[in-house]
């Protein structure tokens, strides 16, 4: 069944156009049925279907169909592995042609600016070239599947507090070069089938009624084919968000929406065409949609069970490992001691909107107890109550009883669930203190710890991990995490997760300190571009560990760097090729992490950027090429006054490692860039009136030989005079160039 | 002679009124010959008289008549003495009187954001109150001799990049608290003649033409009497310019400006009350000037210089002192090596308009000499060339050998003329390199080195401060710096001045990095309110030295806080005292400190902030107690919503001490505050609905016991449902209000 959207269009009362961009109620569009126009329904993700079961009830809250849960984002990105995304976003949609979901909600790809925000773990990164890159992959993935995703947050929804009403205060080279290049990136590479705004306001527009977001950059600039849903809740003036190009609101407004848009319409304020459009685009999904909702499709749980197990594996981050303490020999040895609730009860994924009932979930305790059994003894012991504030001393004696007995203390540390959700934020990075308290207690007794941390945004780990001779960073890593960190543990599986943010030493290194999350309806995003490691490295900030940082249990050399520019000017294109040789004694996953810099710009830019990446697996010893290609975006920078992207002509460096702050091998190459001219104006200084080959020479003529050119020359104060506007000093007594004649030089001299 | 103002506006023509309000010339306002309305001369200070001589040349930097140099700001600020800068006023009024000179142009008040700004020697602090104290001192004192003072620059000026053009873009609570309440300060405290309106754009809006700068906020609410002069060339629309409240233009447009202003009255566009308003703040301007303005006045250029030596003394900060190295004997002892050219050439005032020729020059080397003669041997080696960019090894050599031959070596660094001057900021903020090799070799030869600063912005310390045993940091100490400085180093003065502005230990530690100074016509104050103290407290930030810091060479206890509230309520007022005892064995000057902090705030508060000041002088052993009064304001924070200055009740911590971060006492004080309240909007959250009295009592029978007032309880997703503003919950079906149930509730509990 495909609909005729034309002729329905024509045949459509404005009432029924109009009804059509509201939902029917929390999870499906409007139907009409008079002309066989079906409703479809979009449920909550994005790692892993939220279906409610039976009624919906009103906010949408209640339990859902079982499903796989996937680790959430912070896992995800974790794993730098594209081709896995795809692999859980056709997973994800064989799960929804099952329940005959139209739409899954997701992903999330902003950014994570404050370690705070509540819902970082539903986020990938701090970098936007790494966030989009596995948005981009998920979703066609996913889409693959004849599902539609729905990219959200957009745009600039980087809190919890207040997020329905804050203002993101953010210039527009932030926005480009930070905020949006995720998002532009899964547009441009994946074409999600919807896209939802965010519930705030941008520079005080909100996003769901703001043109320039809605149309201008998503559709003219990037080239947006699908439909604009509401965040469910994000409606404010409907009509205005009908102009704008939000095209349908979730969940129902209870007709509340129609009538609005039904009296602007007729009060002359919105055009029919605009209704028009927004229906068309709500018909053009259904017929996206149709041809996958039919009954009797199935998934396979235990195919899917295992594929979360693989993402598990991969998103995991080994982030110390002194003496080489892990992995822990599965063969045989002194008793484990497996310490704390989260072994037992673990934490795989967060709250709020995301929250998957799972189909099963694996604990470590279990998946431990399995993989050592008669090889080598586990214990356990709880060690705390997770969502208790204080230790409970009978269960910390107890631990530090298990930890003296054992050969190695596996200590489960973590946030409990109610630290970090979507609809509040954090108001501190660090894990509660009796936990801490244990770690002490049990270090104390057995040196030989390992700490494995289950959150899902960052938690500060300097004040404690000189006590752990691991840490195992697990992030959520969905229903199979149980099973994934046993075999990371002991080492039926090589750790290759790298950090997709960076571990700061303390909370107050943060770049939003004072800034977030804001207040009185603001949120200023002072640091501008630099957050993440773009503000640590700025600011020389040692960090715990920095962006891109994994260990693994073998070893990668880097050696071969070669640099060539494949095309230069309008287009330039460069790649970057590398020599990487597995070093150690087992095979491994390594990530290549290129990053570019530029140290001459007219403008303030990051120390460095990533702007590609790759992995490659190899054997002990093996070796291979690694190449990496660059575009004009990986140079260029967002222009205020050109308004576009420019990449300004000469040397940039490229750096090539393991880490934004291990760098293996550092080049530079040369571009003469596509050129660019800011024009002259009247308000332009000396020096750049100077600068211009036409506008200097006319220039120099006409001050001649007389005191203003010795005073432009002045080694004392030429400069201070050569940075006045030039139609500044046209105001100065006896200055040869007067006010016109600069106003005539501007129009001379502009014109191309 | 007084001018009869109204008789003179209702004779004067429109296109002499218009010819009133633009410069005769350089230094001169325009006379109108036909009424006997003489023109009155202003002269650059704010340090200094700078008159030039003879004929004005164009750019008015032309070389001046003699007059004493006092240090500049960054000196003067050190002081922290009110009752130096009143007498230091004085001294320039009587200098101006000399010269007929009707208004001095200074103080600059402006805050040091970045300590890269070219300028910074010429303003006081990274502190509005100090600098508004400083500022209302300087011209207190200047005014009472009946000469005026232009208060600069208004505002938000804190660079020299693109000054001319570039937009200051700030949120108006950072205007409020941090940029604008220096200039508040001097014009309630003080009333200057005028202010002169700063080159720059605040938000993308000229000073100069900017009516909520130039009247709604300096006169409507400050209550400023005076007139608005321009910064020499900062008109931009002179018509504009007119009606926000710019009276004068200078120097002299040649007719230009007036030519606008004709046109844009006939025009219709500018009114002639508008005109009138600008030509009587001129009028009565000349009045204020003319009794002052009259031949055969002189002043004593040794008692001015006798001054200067006075405030320079006060103005040095002795930042370390390992070992009591200072002061050295001057009864005897081995010889004083005397080393670096500035001991011989001193670097004491900044480069620009501020630029004085000074009556004469103390140089250091001159007066150890003068003061050691026949007691201890002086040698004395230049070491380098000041303007070089590289060492010169025969002068090192020498340099070496004097260090080695000596008891001590007292080693004069600091930055060349060219590294800092108005016109362009500076882009690092260490000493010269060679100069810095300099010392680790004169100290490789004699460890008991003194280092001696003379730089007008702050310098990097920490990479080198461990090679000196001492550290005296000059800043720029005017004509009378040389003599100064042997007094502190031999110890007939005790070293009194106090940081204004905190010394990091590193560049990349500051608040600016990547927001300064902008680019394309804009610089983001991204820091909002965290500049100077604020910043490196805020970031738990080590610092080099702290803001305030300042040694002594005697010692000071601090005993008896006492904290009591005189007044509470609408206009609270709170008394602070302590005991300072000089627990030292030579007398002393103490600066005592107070800071306040808000720890519970509705907003962020910076931690700590400094909010009265002020100084005692005690004999070894004596005590005395020190009382400090805080009003409203030293509890407030400008609230964007109640668009006001908001005491928010509750606790407060008093700290006292020595420095920002050598707090001897800490008190608290509960204030009940005025009391507000920001309106509900339909916006507001259910939260904040549910917080207001009558309004929650509403609601929550509104809500009954349903389904809502579940959820709005559940404890995994309550919070999150209580963010939700109540409009937009009131579109979710089912929900019992609707959105004109809460327009009308709106309207009900919000009428007062």
């Amino acid at each position: 069944m495909t609909l005729d959207v034309q002729a329905l269009l024509a045949t459509l009362t404005l009432e029924e156009k109009a009804s059509l961009l509201d939902g029917a109620d929390f999870w499906r569009t409007q139907p009409v049925e008079r002309l066989g126009i079906p409703g479809v329904m979009v449920t909550d993700g994005p790692h892993g279907l939220r279906k409610q079961a039976g009624e919906s009830d009103h906010v949408g809250l209640n339990d859902s169909v079982p499903a796989t849960c996937f680790p959430p984002a912070a896992g995800l990105a974790s794993t730098w592995d594209t081709g896995l995304l795809a692999r859980i976003g056709e997973a994800l949609g064989r799960e929804c042609r099952a329940e005959q979901v139209a739409v899954l909600l997701g992903p999330g790809v902003n950014m994570k600016r404050s370690p705070l925000c509540g819902r970082n773990f539903e986020y990938f990164s701090e970098d936007p070239l790494l966030a989009g890159e596995l948005g981009a992959a998920l979703v066609n993935g996913l889409q693959s599947t004849g599902v539609g995703a729905s990219l959200k947050h957009f745009a600039a929804n980087n809190q919890e507090t207040d997020r329905m009403t804050v203002s993101a205060d953010v210039d527009e080279r932030t926005l480009r070069e930070i905020y949006l290049p995720a998002f532009e990136r899964v547009v441009t590479g994946a074409q999600p089938w919807t896209v939802m705004c965010a519930y705030n306001k941008i520079n005080g527009t909100y996003a769901s009624e703001d043109p320039w977001l809605l149309t201008q950059v998503l559709r003219d600039e990037w080239g947006f084919e699908g439909l604009v849903v509401s965040d469910w809740g994000a409606v404010n003036r409907r009509d205005a968000g009908v102009a704008a190009g939000l095209d349908l609101e979730m969940p129902s407004s209870g007709g509340a929406g129609t009538r609005v848009i039904l009296d602007a319409v007729r009060a002359g304020t919105l055009s029919e065409a605009d209704v028009d459009r927004a229906a068309t685009r709500v018909l053009t999904l259904i017929n996206r949609a149709l041809p996958a909702l039919h009954e009797g499709q199935s998934f396979d749980a235990d195919t899917h069970h295992a594929l979360a197990r693989e993402a598990a594996t991969a998103s995991a981050v080994l982030l110390k490992n002194e003496g080489g303490i892990l992995p822990l020999d599965p063969a045989g040895g002194g008793p484990v001691a497996v310490i704390g609730e989260f072994a037992r009860t673990p934490r795989f994924q967060g709250a709020g909107s995301s929250q998957v009932n799972p189909t099963r979930v694996d604990t470590a305790l279990d998946a431990l107890r399995a993989a050592l059994d008669g090889r080598r003894e586990v214990t356990f012991a709880p060690g705390f109550v997770i969502e208790s504030d204080a230790a409970d001393e009978g269960l910390v004696a107890e631990a530090v009883r298990a930890a003296a007995a054992a050969d190695v203390a596996v200590l489960f540390l973590g946030l409990p669930a109610s630290y970090e959700s979507e609809g509040y934020d954090r108001d501190h990075m660090d894990l509660p203190a009796h936990q801490l308290d244990l770690l002490h207690a049990v270090a104390d007794a057995n040196p030989r710890v390992v700490v494995v941390l289950s959150n899902g945004s960052v938690v500060t780990v300097a004040p404690w991990q000189d006590r752990a001779r691991a840490v195992l960073e697990g992030w959520l890593l969905g229903q199979a995490g149980g099973s994934a960190t046993a075999d990371l543990l002991l080492g039926a599986a090589d750790p290759a997760g790298r950090l997709a943010e960076t571990v700061p030493v303390r909370f107050t290194d943060n770049p939003t300190i004072g800034a977030f999350p804001g207040e009185l309806g603001h949120v200023r995003y002072g640091e501008g571009l630099l957050i993440g490691y773009r503000w640590y490295d700025a600011h020389r900030l040692e960090v715990a560990y920095p962006f891109g940082h994994g260990l693994s249990y073998t070893s990668f050399g880097y050696s071969d760097l070669s640099v060539s520019v494949l095309a230069d000017g309008d287009d330039p294109r460069v790649e970057v090729s590398v020599t990487v040789t597995n070093t150690g004694g087992r095979p491994g996953r390594e990530t290549v992490q290129l990053y570019v810099t530029d140290p001459q710009a007219s403008v303030y830019r990051p120390e460095q950027e990533l702007r590609a990446f790759t992995q490659v697996a190899l054997g002990p010893g093996e070796s291979a090429p690694v190449t990496l290609t660059l575009g004009a975006r990986a140079f260029a920078f967002w222009h205020e006054g050109a308004r576009g992207w420019v990449v300004e002509g000469g040397e940039f460096g490229v750096r090539v490692g393991a880490s934004s702050r291990d760098i293996r091998l550092t080049g530079t190459v040369t571009l003469t860039g596509p050129g660019y001219a800011v024009p002259l104006t009247a308000e332009s200084t000396v020096d750049m009136w100077l600068a211009h080959p036409a506008a200097g020479s006319w220039l120099r003529e006409q001050l001649g030989t007389g005191l203003f050119t010795d005073m432009l020359s002045d080694p004392a104060n030429g400069q201070m005079m050569r940075a006045i506007p030039l139609v500044r000093l046209s105001r100065f007594p006896g200055f040869p160039v007067t006010e016109p004649d600069v106003e005539a030089a501007v129009q001379r001299f502009t014109t191309r």
